[in-house]
């Protein structure tokens, strides 16, 4: 008899975007003239670039030809790309890295979702709180966190590190002891960052205590202020102790067309039970060669084009129209005189709802008063509760009109 | 301490692809000019037809402007795509099939390899033997193989259905009742087939002990035979207990732009301990939502154009030309006097080395004196010792020489 993997039927059923989606099409069909404004899901509104769609082009021509045509790739991806990655988002900051620490794949959801695999079962895995669902959600199939309490909205095995006002979203060390640290920086869904010295108190920590983080870093393009670190690696010690995931999703329009890549340095390890240091990045190697055949030639060669000078100039453009966009959310909400954080090193606006609301009856409100979507912080996490994120991923247009609506919000 | 998953160490080190490509380099740097031809790896040669170039390069327009932008599409695919599948694939033969049954993705190599996930840990799987490697290795990261023993080459708790001209490659069923089965027909490596009634034995037994056939019909479209069936499906009872992986590659040429998809027939159940049955559908749904981000939407048109009356022309044209292939070599295997297999109804030929060789042997011997790289048989698993797969992917003319080549060996 086929047994199922049990795991999942602990996942709590509805996922969040399902009930948003849920919650606006009963608002639309009972309001069918109302202008609704999405600054919801995270997914980005302005097309590729120029440079990535002629390269892109260029690609299917040669896959065209029998004299250029390209069958299976290398799993790790391309030279071309990774040697251009290595180049302007490493080396570029004095950081040092070989042509085998870098993974290409089809995304940084899959990739932080699949990582966890190399990973024993008898791992303490910490999160921070807020955070992005999948990191959560893949430890859970996978059975390491327990079972869910929804009282409290927890998984018992799991070790939440609060991030809220009250701690100027900086996460704590945890009291007891941890061996896989997902930390995501600019983070999603608060936009706030950590400084240099803030994420090196992570990189002791998991050097003193033999511990790995796994860092999302999908959101380092858009760091404006100069002391903020792009990548882990600009901390001492992190190449010992960190795996670096990236996107071009949200860099350059990708997230419908699929590239990211993963950095996993020779020098950090994990032990088997009798103590003995293995590399993950032969282990990630094996995983990747094993269950994954490459990211799409066609699709390397449109990310590689991200990195010509034209390119960068075109995404850096997008970039700032974004980060305009952030601008125009934090001062007109703060002109609410409501709390707010994130939108300066990132595409995300969080913020505190006035007194008297939850996540959820905010979110309500946005939606039945302005025609605003946002999403309900409680929805990241239980430290989330009484917090709503807005992004700046829209038109300015729409962005414009849908902070006015807000502003003659009364509360 | 970060733990690993210490299952990836019993891994057994040398991978077939990397050891050909090992005694390759070596044989190559020793004899710099002989012309080598390769008939080894299961890559095509050539390329994407023009129907499905055009797609792509108008997607790829779409995708550069605004207007027409589409950011994260469905994890499981568009609609555009799976409803051409679902009539031109299932419905021509007789086969309904609803919308959310269809699960597009980036390969049928991730799909065989992640599918194992949505099973619990104590399932007894079963392979036939010689087998594509993936099935088995994502089984053994997984823990649910036991270890592995050199001396048989065997994992401990897997159970293998030899395949060999004694069975006429036909598998027989297990002594011991097994829960989760295999199955690729047309065969990797073999080339061989089932009829729709061997076939059915192995519904039969999935339907009667509860069990699940993971079914790979990658080289559908080489079935050249009227009675041979194209799907499992089309065997009576096997939307009950099977699951079907099929892919681009193959019959479009997509091994590098990746796109295939896999059929979950709701009505596919896994069992809980306490015997409740839960539809896999709605578990890979979950699994694919959580930790996979679609299909980039530039592939899904190319692949939708496959499904054109052009788009068909042009991809049969191609697969009558590598059956030619196909021919060729089974034609002159036999003009040997060796015994052949497959290559009818599959791009494969498998053929049973000369009396003294093991399968390494016969593949030295080939590379040597004929300059012919083929796979050995035991690298598929332990049945295929004393076999050679030769692949249908070349050219003609290095088809045609590889094979007048081998005509002039002696044993």
């Amino acid at each position: 008899m086929a047994r199922l993997n049990e795991n999942y039927l602990k996942l709590p059923g509805s996922y969040l975007f399902a009930e948003i989606a849920k919650r606006v099409a009963v608002f639309k069909s009972e309001n069918p003239h109302a202008d609704v404004i999405s600054l919801g899901i995270g997914d980005v509104t302005k097309p590729l670039v120029l440079s990535v769609v002629e390269a892109i082009r260029k690609a299917a021509d040669e896959m065209g030809n029998e004299k250029t045509f390209r069958g299976y790739g290398p799993e790790q991806g391309y030279d071309f790309l990774a040697e251009k990655i290595i180049r302007h988002d490493y080396n570029s900051r004095g950081i040092e890295l070989s042509r085998d620490e870098v993974f290409i794949s089809d995304g940084a959801k899959s990739d932080t979702a699949n990582f966890q695999e190399i990973f024993g079962q008898d791992n303490t895995v910490a999160v921070t709180d807020p955070v992005y669902p999948v990191y959560v959600d893949s430890n859970a199939m996978a059975g390491r966190l327990g079972d869910y309490d929804s009282s409290t909205g927890k998984w018992t095995n799991l070790v939440y590190l609060p991030c809220t006002a009250d701690n100027g979203f900086v996460p704590a060390l945890p009291d007891k002891k941890v061996d896989i640290i997902y930390l995501c920086y600019p983070n999603n869904p608060t936009g706030t960052v950590l400084t240099k010295e803030q994420l090196k108190v992570w990189v002791d920590y998991a050097r003193e205590n033999k511990a790995v983080i796994l860092f999302d870093a999908a959101y380092e393009a858009y760091v404006t202020e100069k002391d903020i670190p792009h990548s882990i690696y600009e901390v001492e010690g992190a190449k010992d102790v960190a795996v670096e995931f990236r996107s071009f999703s949200k860099i350059a329009a990708f997230t419908g067309t699929r590239c990211a890549y993963t950095v996993v340095p020779k020098s950090v390890v994990a032990y088997t039970q009798k103590g003995e240091a293995v590399s993950l990045n032969k282990l990630w190697n094996r995983r990747q060669t094993t269950k994954f055949n490459g990211t799409p030639y066609i699709v390397q060669r449109g990310a590689e084009a991200v990195y010509s000078e034209e390119g960068q100039k075109q995404i850096r453009e997008v970039i700032s129209y974004y980060m305009e966009n952030a601008k125009i959310i934090r001062s007109g909400i703060e002109s609410l005189g409501l709390s707010v954080y994130g939108g300066i090193n990132a595409p995300y606006i969080w913020l505190k709802t006035p007194a008297g609301y939850d996540s959820w009856q905010f979110f309500d409100k946005l939606l039945k008063e302005a025609f605003v979507v946002g999403t309900p912080g409680v929805g990241f996490g239980p430290s989330g509760q009484g917090y709503l994120r807005l992004t700046a991923f829209g038109s300015r247009e729409n962005t414009e009109k849908a902070i006015e609506r807000i502003k003659n919000l009364k509360f």
